[in-house]
């Protein structure tokens, strides 16, 4: 079986400094990969004719399909389909019906028409306009010297759009590649390292399956994938099996999607308290469509006074133990539970950093989940800077009401 | 004057998955701009001699400075310097001094000399080794074809150790290159478009500087560069006196950097009461470390019943008008101010998406900012999908705290 190899091209000057690299490409490998299809290349070039022109010559030299990110937009930097059919000899035609929507688009917003936005319109002899849900500017799928080309927009939203809805079915339906399967798991509050010595001992590569392990603040993630879907599934379950207390789920889910899940199918609901983590729990549960289902509402009580006046912190907890207490995260879930009539209440306060609080150290959080009948407090000393500390208390916070109360 | 321009390459499979970047790049970009080398391209590549030598066979032929990061350790698939060494036709010599360092190294450590660990010492003919002061594998400085090859190892503390210790001092010696400043400049609620097509009219080009716009939903950010330190601040005066009212700031900075300096700067406090942000806009004041000199805390008011007890929104403005209305705005920032007894309060509420609520669409979202003496409400018609629709929400928000309270 040949295989089919792939570069990416990430197109913008900004990418080229010394401060932003390109996370397009790693969505668009995931679904390569997926495909059969191999990255054998990556490249990041700038906003510059000849630069740009010998990124796609060499790419087109060296791989089967060469998907570029950026360069489509209106501004005078933007110029990645006039390079391409330069190098492939086709001439650019205004697509009159990619311009109506276009202008359609800036009369929704009352926004007059931009003379420059209308090189957007452009299309390639011959090539086919990939639409751009979220966006203005639409992608290119192109044939080229027997290769595959696909310019898609640098706005990962809108490349990521194209992906999903075209490009991976066109890519399919051309070089109809054996299908791998895959399984991805999640897993909560665990060192990478102790997944990762656990599945050294399991016997992946006799059986035809691969295993990759992503790991985050927020979760540990174990993707299998092989040809055969059955032991895919299989070996899926085993794995599971050696972590069935942290394991919450398959796909590309977090800890908040797991937690509403489990609160709306037991018709419960929750309110949080947040003082070192300012809001962002709430943020990460009203992520998702859907969580006024579950999802009441909270207090952030980033100052002493708010803790006391509207939370109701006995004044003397806070004086007696500090802010940034067992006590304090204790009458927080419990208080913020009763003031919005949930279920559930979760508390958190901590010192974020950099410097210390209350002559607490940075990292020092405690987290306290409630409902009528019991309150959990823990402790927590997490390392890292703060918004690693701030980001380690909302994953903690979800997995201790999961764990303790909705399992 | 000739620019001098580099290509970075780095090295190794896991670069080419799903879950990696590159970031030694980032690293060796800061150090070679200051030398005022021009990063033009970076390559991704995996542990393939042939993709190898096409990377850096194309590398050479299209910059003047060619560095590569891994491939320099003792394993089977290191053999970067052995690539280089054939497209360069020259021989590898083993340097008896460095095969000292090596076991002497591995002496030190009580370990017995691994024999694949003799090809680290293998140098290519009128090649220079770089010293690894924390590890193993020399480095390797040499010229090819008329251009500087340089072979850095992938552990980032080596990898920097070398550009600091040796390379930095090297190219400047031999390129000589005068020093570029840049000056960034921060934009809030204007299109990318607009500012674009102002920046074309200024004669940047003549003057021997070079401008970047890069856009997002938090900002539009521009960049201005040059060699000529008083040019680029007397443009960047020009460029910020096109935008006066939306300019909010120099740097890496967001809104709500810019909105709490100016909290801090009057001496005024702010509360939030957030809907369909969910808390977004507490977790980005809270991102900046000493936010709690100015931000007291919030109200996440998701449901209606949270709005009327809690913010005590009355409940015939919601049954009359909607929560999703002006006048719920209009309380809600109001009575947040009041309930924290803070300077100033924002409300939000909006329908998120992706479903309408209450038959409004998805998209629309009503800002309210108030201090005792006046409110300003305004309404919002947000494109995008639901994170888009609450990304452009916390900008706005504090945009207009900034605009209509602290300027």
């Amino acid at each position: 079986m040949k295989k089919v190899t792939a570069e990416i091209i990430a197109i913008g000057s900004e990418l080229l400094g010394a401060s932003k690299v390109d996370t397009n490409s790693l969505f668009i490998t995931k679904h390569l990969n997926k495909l059969g299809i191999e990255v054998s290349f990556k490249t990041v070039v700038g906003d510059n004719w000849e630069s740009l022109k010998n990124a796609f010559e060499t790419a087109i030299n060296r791989v089967d399909i060469v998907i570029s990110t950026g360069g489509l937009g209106p501004t005078e930097d933007d110029f990645t389909k006039e390079v391409v059919a330069e190098l492939c000899k086709v001439s650019l035609k205004l697509d009159e019906k990619i311009l109506e929507n276009l202008k359609e688009r800036f009369k929704v917003r009352g926004i007059a028409f931009p003379e420059n936005s209308k090189k957007m319109a452009l299309i390639p002899e011959n090539a086919i306009p990939i639409p751009n849900g979220p966006g203005a500017a639409p992608g290119i799928f192109l044939e080229c010297n027997g290769k595959t080309i696909i310019l898609l927009p640098g706005v990962p939203r809108e490349m990521q759009y194209m992906i999903e809805n075209f490009v991976i079915e066109r890519l399919n339906k051309k070089y109809k590649l054996p299908q791998r399967f895959s399984i991805s798991m999640n897993f909560a509050s665990i060192p990478e390292a102790i997944i990762d010595n656990t599945l050294k001992e399991i016997d992946f590569e006799e059986n035809g399956i691969t295993y990759a392990i992503l790991a985050s603040l927020r979760k540990v993630q174990v993707i299998l994938s092989g040809f055969d879907k059955e032991k895919v599934e299989e070996f899926s379950k085993k794995v599971i099996s050696k972590f069935p207390d942290v394991f919450f789920g398959y796909g590309d889910i977090f800890l908040e999607n797991a937690v509403l899940d489990l609160l709306i199918e037991k018709n419960k609901t929750v309110a949080f308290a947040e003082s070192c983590t300012g809001g962002w729990l709430g943020k990460l549960i009203t992520d998702i469509p859907g969580s006024s289902k579950a999802f009441l509402g909270g207090i952030v009580s980033y100052s002493n006074e708010a803790k006391i006046n509207i939370l109701n912190v006995p004044e003397k907890t806070i004086e007696k133990f500090g802010a940034v207490s067992a006590q304090t995260a204790f009458f927080m879930a419990n208080n913020v539970r009763k003031l919005f009539n949930s279920d559930f209440g979760i508390g958190i306060t901590g010192v974020a950093g950099p410097s210390q609080s209350e002559k607490k150290p940075a990292g020092l959080v405690y987290i306290a989940a409630s409902s009528k009948e019991k309150t959990v407090v823990k402790k927590y000393n997490f390392r890292g800077n703060r918004e690693m500390v701030r980001q380690q208390s909302t994953s903690r916070a979800f997995d201790l009401l999961r764990k303790e109360f909705l399992k």
